[in-house]
């Protein structure tokens, strides 16, 4: 699984380099910045689950790469602004300087604004797939993961929690994270489905495995903010807690937390049967969720 | 002209008002900010191109309306970075405050890339055209028209130059505010075409003509921050200047960009001369530019 992770890491980073040239001009200095942000790390987590879901339907993999290099992009810009001084004003991101930090805040700004532009033009990018309604369901369906009903309104009730620390009941972390990591899992996960033209049986199933396993995901990242050390997650621990963000290790305790991500993993696995041993990766996804020490 | 002007923008902002809800739930001050940021003013001279180009193709009203509000979207998201503290850091923009002043600086950033995002699902919604082609062709135009090849580049050329200030000769400005503003302006007179699966021909006058139209729109601009109120361009005036921002009546005096502006306009309306007494509103456009007062 490692090794597998490893190899589709690579593999993503060389299409990302490949899609984000330089400029040669004075743009060159924002588009290092967009490299900057995408490239040199990360587990690459949902390219493998975009990678692994498509392989599912057997989509070549030229096209699975560009969507997952999109996502990444989008993933990375994400990043880039949740890091601003405007925001969390985090100067670590994967053990180096931020994007604010190593360039500058406006380049940082325009930098994530010119990775999710970019993202929507691979996907619309006849080389995705040769058949237009494919690629305009992969728009579509990014943009609602990405916009207000997704990511960015996740951010918002992020934003909204903390200015009314303690108030966050279980259910609203749910609502709050399934909307700013979930949405983006969920499409990793259905992207493959999309490309590979599959039924409402399949898309559904690989929908509710995404679900689980962000939700997942999130409280194993809450964990690790916890008991993790900065050394092993590359980022300043203990934050969450320090600006009174309820997470879910606050309301369920450590053990709470680690059952309950265990019953999601168990669920999220269960929604894999439909596919048989094709969808061995995938399960061992939800066993290194737990494993993992960044 | 003026009636015909106000009228557009009056139905622009019914379908802005239309496709952005506002959510009612704890993501109301991000949906909030959105609003603010397209709603409520502005010439909507990029929805007026847009719509009076698609007319030279008879095509439905409805679509029409629902691509030129995406790109009020994208313009409002770009005037809502450029604003921010770490670019422009302005206070005003057309006579209120800016989004980050009216709400706050992690609000400005996230609603602006809310409405990029959304931008693109608006695009790609089945009720902006039916045919999956000329959908995909609108969202890959509007990535490359506000991604690092148009917009984003431009402001990023737009960074460099400040850093270097003086050094800009006019090919260096034109270039920049080719990308800048000019892209977004011949996307707005282009979808159109697109929308109405016009020939190569006709799509090319169009683009030739929101060419000549974006820079002679920008010196118009520059003109106003050289010689117009505060109260009348609705912020505040002489900033380029107070930074250093070389200008094009730097570089050729009032008199000298207000004739390059009258040469541009004048090659612009040849490009109408294509689609005759059809393009009537859209040759009073090019009066229109040198004439405006904000």
């Amino acid at each position: 699984m490692q090794d597998r992770l490893a190899h589709t890491a690579a593999r993503v980073e060389a299409e990302l380099d490949r899609l984000l040239p330089c400029p040669e001009d004075e743009r060159y200095r924002l588009g290092e910045a967009m490299r900057y942000a995408v490239l040199g790390g990360g587990k690459r987590l949902r390219p493998f689950l975009l990678l692994e879901s498509a392989g599912l339907f057997d989509v070549p993999e030229d096209r699975a790469m560009r969507v997952a290099a999109a996502l990444e992009m989008v993933h990375g810009y994400s990043l880039v602004h949740d890091d601003l001084p405007a925001m969390d004003d985090s100067e670590l991101r994967r053990g180096r300087a931020t994007v604010h930090r190593a360039f500058d805040d406006a380049t940082a700004v325009l930098a994530g604004d010119a990775l999710l532009t970019e993202a929507f033009g691979v996907l619309a990018d006849p080389a995705t797939h040769p058949d237009a309604e494919v690629r305009i369901k992969l728009v579509k369906g990014l943009s609602e993961a990405a916009g207000l009903h997704g990511m960015a309104g996740g951010q918002a009730l992020d934003l909204a929690a903390e200015s009314q620390a303690g108030d966050l009941m279980l259910k609203d972390i749910i609502a709050l994270q399934g909307r700013k990591t979930g949405a983006l899992i969920v499409y990793a996960c259905t992207a493959g489905a999309e490309l590979g033209q599959a039924g409402d049986e399949a898309y559904r199933a690989l929908a509710a495995f995404g679900d689980r396993l962000g939700l997942a995901f999130q409280i194993a990242d809450d964990l690790l903010d916890h008991s993790g050390s900065e050394a092993e997650t590359g980022k300043p621990v203990g934050r969450d807690a320090d600006r009174g963000k309820a997470t879910f290790v606050d309301l369920l305790g450590p053990a709470g937390a680690e059952e309950k991500a265990s019953d999601l993993l168990a669920e999220a696995r269960e929604y894999l049967d439909l596919f048989g041993p094709k969808a061995d990766f995938l399960r061992a996804v939800t066993v290194f969720v737990l494993e993992r020490k960044a």
